[in-house]
């Protein structure tokens, strides 16, 4: 299931083209996997304008990243088997990050495999989590600690249902976007700096997301699996995943865009430091955080909890180091970075100063 | 995952070949999954020859095929979670087909895959389930409902282990064998049905096990998510689990190569009336399933339910009909037919007559 043989779709109304695909595929059954959300306010949109969508079996989950869970995914198994699915069956997840990974993880191990499309419905999972392949469930307090690597038949992009989207969704994948234009290059961070997200009409959105997606989806082609190449995605994301983690056990929830936001800015500051990343591209990413995300939920004092999250990050591949992404410039990531404890303390520090 | 780069070493005794091929992967940890009895008979000999396999984690499992379930794969998740395995850990799976599908599906979801190895101990195992990379666990009553294709790193085919096999065990990879031997060729099968299972010793089967896992190899190359040509493996397997199934509801548990290997004569009944295939290979068949495995614990009674099995069965793609893999003559396997539930009633009565 690891070919990227993924069709992204965009479009004002992805009506007309998911009715095309959906044809052209010809699968006997069509499930549609949604949250309560997505059910009550993106589905009808969906139905009223696609057929096969209005007579598909809709299968719901509770919204919100700690609905994704094993036991959830059993769930969809279950009704699945009950409802006669074959391996030709199709999926559609319409939701957010939380919808396509569990849908996903779903169908690619639902009797060794069905297809799936994911139609994301915010604005982080547009630009993070719909395109890519990676499925999963959390686990064991971990976050995706079990999942695969299938990619969807097809992704549908459009700005549709973002109208209802609060502030900080939208910041969320504001952040991701963010990551993407660092490791497409200074004329793609220029651009993302200089445009203003929450002011966005969708005709101006629609090609940013179009770009920002490109990235991803150039560095997924190249290495599907995440053997080398794709680990630049994780830019922003060690820092990042310790800083959710860290405000979960303070009991503070941190929207994950927010964290990863954070997160760039402490690893450009180690970019800096450890792969000698100008200053020059540092300092306005650094003020875009601050006017957007506030200051980081960090103290002196966490930080010794914070470095043992980052070194029981997933990415790393033993037990005793932490792997990082980090940049010699725009455009130019160096996976595979390690720094020494003092060197990520120091990194906190400054950009504790900066945001 | 789906790439078929596994190797597969063929020795009298695996110890060098594991040794070498743990110390060329490099892998941080090694975890060997198990269960209660090839951890007592197998793990021992192994352990005391690979320094690595004596130094491994040990994770162990109940035996038998109603073990294979969800619950045994979270055991597992957790164990590995709690141990700190990481993507590079690598995981040894030692024992039959529970073994090698459980084990192989949980190394393939966990944090969305790490690589693992086959050490298969029974006839069966090495002759099915340890190569081709099927994952799978049973879900809802139904055999390998949820798993992904993944093909383990290398697999270390040898007779070390079945000197303490059950005649049955061995009868039931027999037909499997006997399947391969149909999917090559009449030279092939002639071999097969010349040979003498139970009487063989290891230095006779090595290279017959070589020929027969072959056949997979090559059909699994050319097809590892069986879109089309793996189809072929599935010869004898719709009448054999409708069979084992059957036979599971009226309370007599059948091993599954028996099933098999009933199914495999039902279903050259079926290639000979709906593809022409030559009687001459149909009645030695027939007469060495006879001999080997009694006759089909099927009465005319059971026609109705066995065709509703064999309509449910996972490898059909709509709900309404029955795919059969059938043979124009050994060696010339053809997919994807369907069968009238008047054909398939008639060669239940003539395979019936036959064996």
């Amino acid at each position: 299931m690891s070919e990227v043989t993924t069709h992204i779709y965009y479009c004002d109304n992805p009506a007309h083209a998911i009715e095309d695909a959906l044809a052209s595929a010809g699968a006997p059954q069509l499930f549609v996997v949604a949250d309560d959300n997505t059910a009550r306010m993106c589905l009808p949109l969906l139905a009223a304008a696609v057929p096969s969508v209005a007579a598909a079996t809709v299968l719901t989950l509770r919204p919100g990243d700690e609905a994704k869970t094993l036991s959830a995914a059993e769930s969809l198994w279950r009704q699945l088997t009950d409802a006669g699915a074959t391996r030709k069956s199709m999926i559609l997840n319409l939701g957010g990050g939380m919808v396509t990974d569990l849908g996903g993880f779903v169908a690619a191990t639902f009797k060794r495999g069905m297809p799936y499309i994911n139609v994301p419905t915010t604005l982080l999972g547009t630009v993070d989590a719909a395109v890519g392949g990676k499925t999963a469930v959390n686990f064991a307090g971990l976050k995706n600690q079990v999942g695969v690597f299938a990619q969807p038949a097809a992704t549908f992009i459009s700005t549709c249902f973002f109208d209802t989207l609060p502030e900080r969704e939208l910041l969320s994948g504001y952040a991701e976007m963010l990551k993407h234009a660092l490791l497409e290059g200074p004329e793609a961070l220029a651009a993302a700096l200089d445009c203003d997200i929450i002011a966005l009409d969708p005709a101006t959105l629609l090609p940013l997301l179009r770009e920002s997606v490109a990235t991803k989806e150039r560095i997924v082609a190249a290495d599907p699996t995440e053997r080398g190449l794709r680990k630049a995605l994780n830019l922003g994301h060690t820092a990042g995943h310790a800083i959710e983690e860290l405000a979960l056990e303070k009991g503070a929830l941190v929207p994950h865009g927010y964290a990863v936001a954070w997160g760039l800015v402490v690893e450009l500051v180690l970019s800096h430091t450890e792969c000698g990343m100008s200053t020059q591209w540092l300092y306005p990413v650094a003020a875009c955080v601050r006017r957007l995300y506030g200051s980081m939920p960090v103290e002196c004092s966490d930080y010794p909890r914070l470095l043992a999250l980052m070194a029981h990050d997933k990415k790393n591949t033993s037990p005793d180091t932490t792997n990082f992404t980090l940049l010699e410039a725009p455009g130019r990531p160096r996976i595979d970075c390690t720094a020494a404890p003092e060197a990520i303390t120091a990194a906190l520090d400054i950009a504790r100063d900066l945001i």
